[in-house]
């Protein structure tokens, strides 16, 4: 007889926005909220029996419910609300892992005028994993996914191993682009614990990571990927482990010899921006003495 | 016999960085060009004779070799250049028409080093297509795209048309939210007329834009399109005509009466980001006397 | 003072999925449905009164109300359908235009079971656009999107102009790889008119467009091209015109001499497939006498 | 100091496509391969020393050279291949996963000319995934994506928990639609093991997951899910472990009632298809005895 192991369910990617209105002044929360719960769950894989199960609808309308009734304030407190809710609530539920995806907007300035137009800020999205489970306790993950980012030069590359199928040119000064993707584990232990600002702890990180690619002199994608997961640890006592997954957008010298033209590097160039394939470089760094959590591919999720 | 009618062809998706370095501050010209080139082509599509035809790889190398050669400098310059080039140097290239996305970057500051990281800015994508007709002579299109904006007041839908159909609820405060996709005319004619200077003409119809979103007390999202456009046609006089196509981008109020909530907008409210099915609301504002030469759907290109 | 230019407005990607039942067997209709209307609209963009306004909302509601009442049979039937219902029933409503993508589902065998399971059928989509005018009266365009095909030899490359820009090596054995997209327009002049049966039409068009692909020996991707519009004219009576837009697929042979391999076409090879940029060839093939009317970029949309 | 956990890098998402001839008749192999290397990689991170490193283009190069050494055969096969020159031929790589899907295209008949004619089957992507690793050996997965399914009755909703937030009503009659993802891991242990016939396995699995969707009478999609793992652990002994990923793709049935009309499932219904939120139901169905191995968000990649 086959039987059932690791399982999880709920509502993926419900879109909400709350406005707060502080007379002309509003304020604008936009997420993506995905709920994945597990529990007492054999009857309904087995049977049907759908007698432990809490409807997908009904966590879709508890987040929605949650966020008029208690607010938002940063997804890590949102998902905090609703992964105790559903854990707390329901005997069958014994985890919940709350996924979040949070998008930016700016004002666009109206002077003399109410407060209450904006921008959607295409830098890069905010992303917060929640998890309760009753045995295994909490966990808080925060990250950012898509910020684009190049430098347009101290970036060498060369000294790699040499076999048969080698054929890249070494070389000392290159294009050096990637979209960002991180994911953070705070050493917070749950909601008994001091919580972190969050959202000023997610600003500085980031910002964290932005100055270290910039400021990194880079020998290799895997040298400046090490720089800005220590900068993280090293400036962020709240934060015990990062995981980056940094492709290598590569940025090809366009060939001009053959129309007589010299195309270097030193002079400004004109670079052919790839799509695919892409070097992919993936790592986790370490607070010292902390153990590993965050899994392998989580940054693809 | 079937007979040819309108062709054309080229090589689309040319993606281009271009890196200008002055000492240490760099500057990044990013840039997607398509070629389309039309003329005497009539035995390449009935017999498969290329003796007229220039390939779509030449047309790419040409891309690079013009960038590195001329530089880019606007995406209506750049253009300009390139269709120029296709039809003066090929008798039977009679035109040629550059569509052109151009995606900005803002500098990541690194005080006391040099300038030359960057952050790819997510708000919205420009864009330009200039044509050149040997006979019809020349046209420069400029525009924006994926420009996400919202209001979360100041927007009021009622006294439609009520059919069998109808039961949407009238509403006197609603979120307005859109992607705007503009398309515009200028009136310059040719390479010998007085050119714009396109960066500025097209950074003030950006603000435009933006500005009579915000600043538009609204009744209906046909009438804040026509605000935008006319404020485009009325402050700038480079400007004969423009296109918007602008998806309203439901934000439902949640209900939350089953679980005993109010959820009231004036009292900041919880919404629901629907993604299909959405509103498309289309149409061009004109100079008064300017003829329509910008096609129906040319918007969604 | 800018004035108003074309516009339209409506819901846009409808999404609706019809069960028919048979007893136990079923059957399945699936289409988006995107509908634009014109007419008596100035006040609505000058003003912000909706006096002449249909909302996008009944619409939508409209689509299923007639899928339930009248049943969809085809696209285009239904279509029809629609676009009459709104230029007849609302005298500010003056034209209206229906978009579709109709997706195709095959069932699984369940041998002694009912018939109501299905496999979506992912080789290529199918596009309707019926358009009614009260002045210029009826349009029917037919189409296909994203058929994706490929001739792994009996295609030719050579014979091209060259230009300082040129270095692409001629080619007397390739790959010939593209994803079709095609809209033709039918001779029918509306309900008045005899019907053609539209879906015995689009699978003959679906038919002769595969089979001219496959049987063509190519010397350009023009040529293929027109081999395929002028096979749908040539045999399908009932289609004046026919729009194709052929991505040129490329298909680069790796280059394994620095292995110390030969990587030949006759032998089989082994192709490296690239995304961007592509080339992109557009024509209109028309019976003789035929006017074109399929919009140059109308298969973009 | 913040130290180093796991680390992988490669290149991602090379795309390859094999032709292999037979006489007039042609075959084709259509792959995209991502390479994931680790090993003794501490010094690449912290000094961007590159001794170590074979270069990402290096693995890409390999791809292609092995395509045309020594074929392709299967995802699985190559992939084996693959992992185990990365692993043997340099010291300082210690593991090499290979990740690949594969695109599967059927013949376009052209009876009394050669077989050379192809159309892109879009009815799902096969996936694989090979490990190796010098300590832990190997491991092979292989499973399927984007494969999407629909039963239009036999299945019921009902008997769920009911809390604060419930409004979903219960149903015994609804549509059932999901995209299957799944992968499932091999008893196989490596090269030395009896090596299944990796396509006739992948086939046989494909089947029974269809079958088992088609021929369940369902009460959750849970117990669909299960059904479909529980029935390849039943009939493919080769296979000790299968995870999935069912998106309930949600089919509502659309409100008529306020233009005086009934939709009754039983009559057959017109039904909107909703694109977010949706359910997402994962599980791992065991072989007895087996242990999990395929991580909880393996099918997310």
């Amino acid at each position: 007889m086959p039987t059932l192991g690791q399982n999880q369910y709920g509502k993926a990617e419900t879109r909400i926005v709350k406005v707060t209105r502080e007379g002309t002044t509003h304020h604008l929360e936009d997420l993506k909220v995905s709920v994945a719960l597990s529990g007492d769950m054999d009857e309904v894989h087995y049977s049907g029996s759908n007698a432990t199960v809490l409807t997908t609808d009904a966590t879709k309308n508890t987040v929605f419910a949650f966020a008029k009734e208690y607010g938002i304030g940063s997804p890590e407190r949102f998902g905090t609300l609703l992964a105790r809710h559903f854990t707390e609530s329901q005997p069958t539920l014994t985890r919940a892992r709350i996924r979040m995806e949070s998008y930016a907007w700016e004002r666009i300035a109206t002077p003399g005028e109410g407060e209450h137009s904006f921008l959607r800020d295409g830098r890069g999205v905010r992303t917060a994993q929640i998890t309760h489970d009753r045995e295994e306790g909490w966990e808080a993950l925060s990250g950012l996914t898509a910020l684009t980012v190049l430098n347009s030069t101290d970036s060498e590359f060369h000294g790699f191993l040499k076999d048969r199928y080698t054929t890249l040119p070494e070389t000392r000064d290159r294009v050096l682009a990637t979209d960002v993707t991180a994911l953070w584990r705070h050493r917070w232990s749950g909601p008994q614990d001091a919580t972190p600002d969050w959202n000023a702890s997610h600003a500085a990180a980031r910002g964290h990571l932005l100055d270290a690619f910039a400021r990194t002199y880079s020998y290799s994608l895997q040298q400046t990927l090490f720089a800005m997961g220590s900068r993280v640890i090293d400036h962020r006592p709240e934060i015990d482990e990062i995981r980056l997954s940094l492709p290598n957008k590569h940025h090809f010298l366009a060939d001009l010899t053959p129309f007589g033209m010299e195309n270097e590097t030193a002079d400004g160039a004109v670079y052919f921006a790839a799509d695919r394939p892409y070097g992919l470089i993936e790592a986790t760094v370490l607070r010292e003495g902390a153990t590993a959590r965050i899994p392998v591919d989580a940054t693809n999720l």
